[in-house]
């Protein structure tokens, strides 16, 4: 997990140009931070709100067998005693005699301090989950947890949502929020927090039918990835063993990606079978029966969940999109982000300073950011200002000259090919939607001059 | 606070129809709930997510002085020690001797228990931070607390904000989040619970054009409100008084909504001087100036901070949506929502379940879901689909007859004043586009036919 992978970017570059352009900082970094969290910078939150929107667009508003869900992070703690975590989701640890030092008794089956080489404790079993207390005393009674899953606030509102929305089988509840798990082996930037977000389905499907639908998921969410940019070699499935395998889950894909730090995984779908609803049903004492119009009969479904950690989805967007080339003898790094996710679309750039150009490159800057996150930038050449661009992702910039000032005319540059192509002021809305929408370079906007070349 | 607001909307109907419409349901009910805590359904999240993106635009997107950022919800405990939580964040308790209740001291002056008559304890301070423990022993060294409030994680990130934007005075820093209180007293619903979310902004200007910019951001966010739909004579203001004015505060004015349960705070803004800048030098020993180029000095921003929270926002515009009318000699339940924010922009109806409709109704359906939330439905006569589209706030459908087999034509039907009129499929997706930007009804459509009346 700590090697190299070939050919990818190195993970102190991608860590180093997170933090100096905004993408991502250590947290509370003037205390010393905090072990294993982060913060999303200016570009970061944009990049981050973007693959959440466009998450929920792929399977909340673009389907029709899917509802959306935010339940809180607090939660009743018997659905943690129902889902298993209170007696289950536990790491077995030892502590080195010598140095005090912590280790998962997994790494350390030689039993000396991989450290110092000291003498560990016998194994014992620590609970992942966050403890906190509700009301005004630190008792047993008030004990709450930090969610660790944003699973089981989907399973608990199974009947209100069935009842509010009078679904029929198959359907979905989708849900984006943050989880918390006090992990011993943190670590790989924002791979693996303590506090991180998840981006999950539960998708109830009649038992019987439940092995097509979870191969469907299978290749619904492998191709989401490729459809945002993610290159298709840089994916692969890993099909979980029985060793391996939840005691809940009939079967279980891995889509892993190549990571810096190697293959690993972005997103699991499980099949979790009826467990979850059975165990709440047995728990709660409520029904959470299904009722088939068809077969006059009421069913527990088996549930297909497709469940994304959307940190580790920033990550592969990132580590994908990091590209270095030489462009007239010097480096030129460039973040490939495809347009939808990209933090800024477009940046607005006078050729110079010249009062001249403000009113022209004001007046389109402030049309065009009622529809994008739009940025302007009149510092410092016109080469560096693409460059700066190009580092930090953004698809499109658009160049005011002085031939503006006579032909109403004004350049658009593309990140990816540094072709540029000349268009009318009034046409310049619709070409940028449709460059943003996938148009090829080559494409002519109405009213466009010819494509220009390359200008860097 | 538990009065009734005369002329509006009954808190408990407005619950009620929150539950039974997929609005807000309460948190891990089939456990018996979690004091205050509420989960949003699948239109609650829609209607959330809107609120949230409508302001991020306002106050970021459309600005050219505002960057975001998202920062974690656990932080460097020593954050709130500078911050002055750990100190003074608290709430003076008193318990009843007799039948163990427990009470803010401010709510029981005269030494009785207001439930049982009872003698009370002396009161003792009790801390809002809700607290929980980082690595594996529950001990001082790894506690930290869930932030209750966005704002320090703000303020622990101007250095790498500057350094990263290189942004000068008087630029801001916005932020949307979970915040957590362990609160004694909750209730009315969504308005006071012990984990909500905020909206915040951080606005950093020089010493001096504080009490202009204060006003400024005061007016500005009035305005939001209005924006999206508030009644202005259920909008005011309230300036603190010395007395309420929190210690780093220099001036702060809340904006009030008339609630059900009376006026009550959506926002406060507050001129928070130097305050936190300095506590956080002074603590983490690190520089957190700006230096001026104007002047060639180093100074200490000061901050103005419009804090507005999420749910109650979201309570506001239910509440303020929420509308009942005769129609045809039966009660109309209509949320009045603004487009931007309701949940379901259009519902396609066709007209009946014959099969002959499906073909087009399928294909007007898949095309406008790609670019709003969209509803399908066949079931029911048309006048119940149209009441049911009321009272979630569709502001637009969409009638599929068999006239539209023959002249390719359908029947958009308004919300707010259900007025009808005709137009070519060709022209629906601009033609909805503009009314959902507030075209009035009485504009026809290019090729539109003649306004068809009123036909509920």
């Amino acid at each position: 997990m700590t090697e190299q992978a070939p050919g990818k970017v190195n993970m102190d570059k991608l860590v180093s140009l997170c933090k100096r352009r905004g993408y991502i900082f250590p947290s509370s970094e003037i205390y010393g931070g905090l072990g294993a969290c982060y913060d999303y910078g200016p570009l970061g939150v944009e990049l981050k709100n973007n693959v959440k929107a466009c998450w929920w667009k792929a399977v909340v508003q673009e389907r029709d067998d899917m509802v959306g869900l935010d339940a809180s992070i607090l939660m009743h703690p018997q659905t943690w005693v129902a889902s298993g975590h209170v007696g289950g989701f536990a790491d077995s640890l030892v502590d080195c005699k010598e140095c005090r030092k912590r280790w998962r008794a997994d790494d350390v089956k030689d039993g000396k301090c991989p450290d110092c080489g000291g003498e560990l404790t016998e194994p014992r079993m620590f609970n992942l989950m966050f403890k906190t207390f509700v009301g005004a005393v630190e008792d047993e009674a008030g004990t709450v947890y930090l969610r660790p899953e944003t699973a089981q606030g989907i399973f608990v509102n199974f009947q209100n949502v069935l009842n509010s929305t009078r679904r029929k089988l198959p359907f979905g509840i989708a849900q984006i929020g943050k989880a918390f798990r006090n992990e011993i082996t943190t670590g790989n930037f924002i791979f693996r927090t303590r506090e991180f977000e998840q981006m999950e389905i539960e998708y109830f499907v009649k038992p019987g039918s439940d092995e097509e639908l979870f191969q469907y998921w299978v290749g619904e969410r492998f191709d989401w990835y490729v459809s945002l940019g993610i290159k298709k070699e840089n994916l692969r499935l890993h099909q979980h063993s029985k060793d391996e395998l939840a005691h809940y889950a009939k079967e279980c894909y891995d889509i892993e990606y190549l990571f810096p730090i190697g293959w690993s995984e972005i997103e699991g779908i499980a099949n979790r079978t009826d467990f979850d609803l059975r165990q709440h049903t047995s728990y709660s004492g409520k029904d959470l029966s299904y009722y088939d119009e068809e077969s006059k009969e009421h069913i527990i479904p088996y549930v297909i969940e497709p469940s994304a950690g959307v940190d580790r989805s920033v990550l592969a967007f990132l580590a994908d999109a990091y590209d270095e080339e030489h462009v007239n003898d010097e480096l030129r790094v460039v973040l490939r982000l495809h347009p939808a996710l990209a933090p800024i679309k477009v940046a607005i750039l006078p050729l110079s300073r010249n009062e001249k150009l403000l009113p022209l490159s004001q007046e389109i800057y402030t049309d065009l950011r009622r529809y994008w996150m739009v940025q302007y930038d009149n510092a410092q050449s016109i080469g560096r200002r693409y460059r700066r661009q190009d580092e930090i992702g953004t698809p499109l910039c658009v160049t005011i000259d002085f031939d503006s000032l006579e032909d109403n005319a004004v350049t658009i540059r593309e990140r990816d090919s540094m072709r540029q192509i000349r268009v009318p002021v009034k046409e310049l809305k619709s070409t940028l939607d449709a460059k943003l929408n996938g148009e090829p370079f080559e494409v002519l906007p109405p009213g466009g001059k010819k494509w220009l070349g390359f200008e860097d």
